[in-house]
């Protein structure tokens, strides 16, 4: 194995079970193979009473500017019943092209061609004048408050400074030159509680039925469209999760209903806009008739986007010139480690496909591996020295 | 105590402790007081798999007709901690003139009111030329399945016909002349799932959310009145009693949601046209967006009137007589056996005031029994002699 190729890393990862919070040695051989190349490798630990303790790594090569940074993380999630798979989970086997394991897309596979990428360019060209980097997290599948976002402030804290991002999640549904993300949806979790009277069904004067109030307050929130979308996002989306009650007296009236729903929302909000135009809706539909309560969770995670502009166009350049497809902008999917990164510095996502991700036969073609290493070191080639 | 004083005979039926389905005694003392006024009288216990044996009383003075029959139950609902009330609730107490203990109104006290008008009645009369009948179950507070349902039957086998039925349930919300109860609205219960597929929130295209398909059907159930009411009836109304879910998880959809209702309806539905009704509001509310099924539980209830004429304007004017209040003509309420009556003969109810029914301090005004028995008195003097 040399440690730019970017398939050898990647099996060399996989076998590294590092399931949340485990590093299991897959930040270890990472920061070995950074620092053999030369870059300034720093472990940081960071810790939270109720969550586990997780280790991230920090490295940097260069000290010019501009600093383009690659983020991700090498923890995966659980692979669920071994036996289950054709091959260990933590084997990393090659069979008819295609790599297998728990992370070959999410992420070992995206973190290894970052990896390949960066040490070639940096061996090819020694005195590139600007910096690279890598941000790599052990808590991105797990609670994600002792990782990327503690990291980026400690890198803040000692006066670090990126100019751009990309992290390397598996952004394509299909084929490698699928889609790129430039922003993510936001997420607000809401529940509510009606408060009605019980009673009995025959004497429905003398009872206050919530699960008639808590149906009107949910009508309302489905009724109209929270927005139309915006010129990067799709229309917001509301939807509800559970409806509980738990009353097994059909002849019974019940006390109280609760429930509770999740928003997917655009850049036409923040999540306090949008938690008040929410509370409006509720209060509008329930007037007098209806008491009820709505407590929203705590969220950080906001919607946001990278406008197109050089960074991203350079970026869908180097895909279609390895692929030859133009990947779509994208800010469709679940949230991301990007939420944190944004407001430090522009942050793009491109990664692999991620058909198989988090399932049983986990996998990643061995030549989009490959093609993947070649289309970061055209972004770096082109980044760090324009034409 | 005399078996006419009808006031010494409720304090004794109250001290036998008769919860469902045990007989305790009570309906041996009623045997005992109807055989010595010179009624034929007989017991008979009936069996059903799965639900306790219960023993029942039937009891007949006279050969010819017409034949008055008074119908009513001695068990009663369980007393919750006694020590809550301010006597022993089988302890049949007054204090400031009421009568307190369980069944006191719910219905020992109304029984104890028929036993003591027929025995005066029969004593006074004893060549009336009619019959009078006592029809008394154990199985009344309980399932419901082997007293007066199995009772009737079992009297109609034998070529007993009944004329007239009272059934002695406390009719009174307030006050003694406040109400008979001419008919019952009939019950039935629906249970609803929806089917959808689960998936992640942020994904909800490749999802299918049932709880938006149930609120959907729910929002239709309620969106119109089932009927405007009836000459005798108030509008059927239907009531949600639950809907669950169940689901922990925030950002997933569920996979499937579930709802009960019931509904209190008139003499505009039969059980099957009303299933039939909800079947078609459904269906229309679904089209082909909403995968659900409905399942109707059995039900005996079906609504009933007793058409007001010459026999409840008796019934009225004997109420009139001893109160100075014209009582309503009534249908509100839960289910009583009335609704198994109304197959042999039109049947009324009226009985106590209601107000303490299945609670703490349950109990009775003694001048409310003793004007009780005088207005039963009241109506077999009439109905076997008219003016």
């Amino acid at each position: 194995m040399t440690s730019a190729d970017p398939v050898a890393l990647a099996e060399a990862l996989i076998r590294c079970p590092s399931v949340t919070p485990d590093e299991a040695g897959a930040l270890a051989f990472c920061e070995k193979v950074l620092a053999e190349a030369g870059f300034a490798t720093e472990r940081v630990t960071f810790s939270t009473p109720g969550t586990p303790d997780v280790e991230n790594l920090y490295a940097r090569c260069g000290t010019g500017a501009p600093y383009l940074l690659f983020a991700g993380h090498t923890d995966v999630v659980p692979p669920g019943d071994a036996g289950r798979w054709r091959h260990d989970p933590f084997s990393g086997t090659i069979e008819d092209g295609v790599l297998y394991g728990r992370g070959a897309c999410d992420m070992k596979g995206g973190v290894a061609a970052m990896l390949a990428a960066a040490i070639r360019f940096v061996m090819a060209n020694p005195g590139f004048g600007g910096s690279i980097g890598f941000l790599l997290t052990g808590d991105e599948e797990g609670p994600a408050v002792n990782g990327t976002v503690k990291l980026l402030e400690w890198a803040k804290a000692r006066g670090e400074r990126f100019d751009h991002c990309i992290l390397g999640e598996p952004t394509n549904p299909k084929h490698l030159g699928d889609m790129i993300k430039i922003g993510r949806r936001g997420s607000l979790t809401g529940h509510l509680t009606v408060h009605g009277r019980q009673g009995h069904v025959a004497y429905p004067h003398l009872a206050d039925n919530p699960v008639h109030g808590m149906v009107r307050l949910i009508s309302a929130l489905l009724a109209e469209p929270l927005d139309a979308g915006t010129a990067h996002f799709a229309p917001s989306n509301l939807e509800m999760t559970t409806f509980d009650v738990g009353n097994p007296a059909s002849n019974v009236i019940p006390a109280e209903a609760r429930a509770t729903f999740n928003i997917r929302f655009n850049d036409t909000w923040l999540p306090a806009t949008l938690a008040a135009e929410i509370e409006r809706r509720l209060a509008a539909a329930a007037g007098n008739a209806v008491r009820y309560e709505v407590a929203f969770a705590p969220t950080n995670a906001t919607a946001f986007v990278t406008e197109p502009g050089d960074f991203v166009t350079l970026v869908q350049d180097a895909v279609e010139a390895h692929t030859g497809r133009r990947p779509a902008l994208s800010t469709t999917g679940g949230t991301s480690d990007a939420r944190f990164i944004k407001d430090h510095c522009p942050v793009i996502e491109y990664g692999l496909v991620g058909e198989t991700m988090h399932q049983v036969d986990e996998c990643a073609r061995v030549s989009d591996i490959e093609a993947l290493t070649a289309i970061y070191e055209t972004v770096l080639s082109r980044y760090f020295m324009p034409s």
